[in-house]
């Protein structure tokens, strides 16, 4: 299980700030969407640069022009680039040929699928690296939450590897390390803190 | 009927290359979903302050933290954000009261929406200012493009006004015109253009 850092609501220098406190603790470092509007790919450029340690996700959401706009992500340094699961076959398509032109990899964001299932089906079967469970930030103020669509579309999958995303706590995790899930994306809970490390300190024990 | 060009594979410099040469053509200044990746939302406020007697749509394609998201948007001096249709209705609505608040407007993407009729019925519903009916880049490979959408959404509208999107050449302008859409967007057509200013100019020539 490996820990996925969100970073949304930060630039590039609280993203070093974070990032330099959490040494040790996080395995991805997530330039999330808002952060690249924000900024545009040269925080994914910057990141990448200065922390070769960690995977870096370019959390784009596509959904057109899949190969063009993965390039972009590669070319400026991520390890993994989002689609979004609602996205036409032919956009996934694109993105995953371009990751594997790069020797890269593709998460697909299951967020707003209406037939969860079925499409994490088709997505694995397409080829995509992982599969994220995401319940939208703007569900989680409505008590949702993504444990019950990782129980579900885990036993459907038999390529892809498994991500959750979505409001996670550590309260959350005592049923989400049960599904034993491959990577674990937190943000708020860690970027928000006011102690971010001890924050994701308590994420991490309960990996145990 | 208005003329949104969306810049897409551009950078700053190319972007105002472009609106230079097309000048007094366009009513809209797009910056296309690729463009703010590459260089982030600075690129909003650039051709803003610029071009002042443009509109500005930001294409962020939100499809979570609406309110949020949209801000960043408005807040760059955009006069329209995109949020995808296929987002949850509480995205949208996010999206909404953002626009509400600054006194700008939203446009909702019908890309990649499964019951294209049903959502741009619940869409004009909840309030959104522009419905864009939208054939995906990685679809129009495929020969297909927005002009059946446009016919079949544009009876079901009440109170949004709407964009057509897609592919859009002068020949298939021929049969946009008699629907009578409120917004023409066109990318690559003129974009990619050896002579823009012409391109723009065969268009525009079709709206009478």
């Amino acid at each position: 299980m490996k820990l996925q850092l969100a970073l949304d609501t930060v630039d590039l220098d609280g993203a070093k700030v974070l990032l330099d406190d959490l040494h040790g603790l996080v395995d991805l470092a997530e330039i999330g969407t808002p952060f690249v509007y924000r900024e545009g790919l040269r925080a994914v450029t910057t990141i990448a640069r200065a922390y070769p340690e960690l995977d870096i996700v370019a959390d784009l959401k596509i959904i057109d022009a899949g190969e063009y706009e993965a390039g972009l992500a590669f070319e400026a340094g991520a390890d993994i680039v989002t689609v979004l699961g609602v996205a036409h076959d032919s956009t996934i398509r694109g993105v995953i040929d371009q990751a594997r032109a790069w020797g890269k990899q593709v998460m697909a964001d299951l967020i707003a699928a209406k037939d969860v299932l079925q499409r994490a089906d088709e997505l694995d079967a397409m080829g995509v690296d992982y599969l994220c469970v995401h319940t939208a930030t703007d569900l989680q103020a409505h008590g949702q939450d993504p444990l019950d669509a990782l129980r579900r579309v885990q036993p459907v999958l038999r390529r892809a590897r498994i991500a959750v995303a979505g409001g996670v706590t550590p309260a959350l995790m005592k049923d989400i390390v049960p599904q034993h899930p491959d990577i674990v994306i937190v943000g708020s809970f860690i970027t928000r803190h006011d102690a971010p490390r001890h924050a994701a300190q308590r994420i991490r024990a309960s990996f145990q």
